[in-house]
């Protein structure tokens, strides 16, 4: 694969990835539907304005599917289209990396740096 | 690979990919080093100030390299350390997901909002 040129599909994938957020929620959803709640719970340090918006995002870009349940009470979750779901090897790729490259002390020094 | 957790590698690998313009500035690194007019002539709508700071915050990561050479006049470029190096495999998963599932539509829409 060459990089030699930028190519205006990787700028869109970046336009959504390169957001605050977005990737952690991506993750959240890789293994199954989840309601707001749980993907708020899955990603420290997100609010709720910001879930509402990140997920609005990717159900307009196709990535992510709002389903809502009418029992009661009413039931919403949140999953991944098969568009959405290809994204794994993205993550996947991305955890390798991090795997390898991310010490501890990274981890500790970006701790100290937030608290 | 396990998404069901939340994984502190992975949110480090996040808070750096998830900022606007961090991964198109490593695609336009990934084919060898730049200087900063020809990383700005790649990443198109990217400012001086954003790219000194994304720039900085990966020489901080320990991903990008500046190489001055001195003569005159003074040349100063941009390289991928091997770290940096290593996200290939991050970008050409990215890419093959736009390639599959980005479609010219998508990309007359989102052209058609900028302007």
């Amino acid at each position: 694969m060459d990089f030699q040129h930028m190519c205006p599909r990787f700028e869109q994938v970046m336009a959504l990835l390169g957001k605050r957020w977005t990737g952690l929620i991506l993750r959240a959803l890789m293994e199954g539907p989840r309601r707001f709640t749980e993907i708020k719970n899955y990603v420290e340090g997100l609010s709720d304005r910001l879930l509402s918006e990140r997920l609005q995002e990717l159900e307009e870009a196709g990535i992510v599917e709002r389903r809502v349940f009418a029992q009661r009470p009413v039931v919403v979750e949140y999953a991944l289209t098969s568009k959405g779901q290809d994204f794994r090897g993205v993550l996947e790729a991305l955890q390798a990396w991090a795997d390898k490259w991310v010490a501890i002390e990274d981890l500790e020094a970006a701790e100290a740096k937030t608290t």
